[in-house]
């Protein structure tokens, strides 16, 4: 059964914690990532999001990163994967969206 | 200056109530679909996420949606603008994970 | 039914204009973008792309574009919407990608 | 430096065979698909796409398939990166859209 409360760590070396799960499914913590669009330094930023509560435990997620050293804001979306005596995997995706500054540029506001 | 609480509607007739924001740019809300990929009747779900605070009010912000009629997850990433005389406008983007079987299907669960 | 042949715009300006489709479904054509997130003029810039033909002409199709003012290459993927006595639509998604020097900046190169 | 030329394979086992590219940067191929969201059996089916020449070879370049089994089309686009004494790695990214009845369904296409 995925559990998501605890540390994660993704393929380019960002962490984040996740704090326990409430029983609405919501949940906090803190990203730390490895990588940054941004010219200033990253500096860890809080998260909320929700999950599902699946019998198999194999629950989807989100959450919302609040960048502290940007304007940005980024969504993930991810599955939790747990086998017989296999690691727990996450399979994410996520939109990293800019702050622009006006409508015209809102085409290229969303990576 | 955007304000994010309260009702809004995009244009496929889907609506959000959001509630008041916290100190820390957090929220919760609800989205009321109306559109599903799923068999089941939508029903209005829960909703969280978190907003920047800029000095021009046209903040970026995100949130995820636990829909309660589905093992699916959403997430949006906006940006509000506002103009002098002009009604608060938000654009978003979004990505919808429904809930796969396994590992080989996960490239498949993303819309 | 839809023509894919001839010129096409959309909400930003931008101009497509799009060859006689062979039998095969293959096109070939020109962008003339109204927006770009690259520093240099923008320039018309080439495009090949292929369609399904379906009895009802309400036809998925894509196509790719080389800029020619950058490194960066976009793909569309849209459907043809056709209906009695109304103009053709176009449903659009693309994606952009530019180039990265490295494979750990990869991950910012998609928008 | 990056020749697309050949066979190439996903780690999901997809594979695609790229003919010469001409000195437009265009080039067309076919693709094996190992997976697929339709009910009917799998075939291979054709792509068309086109590449940029870069000094360094690491170039950026996109496709799209025409799906014989099914009223989708896929885009893909992708850079190669090549390292001394590695082997050549693409980074791709997709979209698939499905053929929907309607308008309203718009949203539901992409994925």
């Amino acid at each position: 059964q995925c559990d998501l409360s605890g540390w994660w760590e993704n393929e380019l070396g960002s962490r984040m914690h996740t704090s326990t799960v409430d029983s609405q499914g919501d949940f906090s913590g803190e990203y730390h990532s490895a990588a940054s669009s941004a010219q200033k330094p990253i500096e860890p930023s809080p998260l909320v999001g929700s999950q599902h509560f699946d019998k198999d435990g194999q629950c989807t997620f989100g959450f919302t990163i609040n960048w502290k050293f940007s304007n940005s804001t980024a969504v993930f979306v991810s599955q939790c994967f747990a086998g017989a005596g296999r690691e727990e995997v996450l399979q994410t995706t996520w939109l990293l969206r800019e702050k622009v500054n006006s409508l015209p540029s809102n085409w290229k506001a969303t990576r």
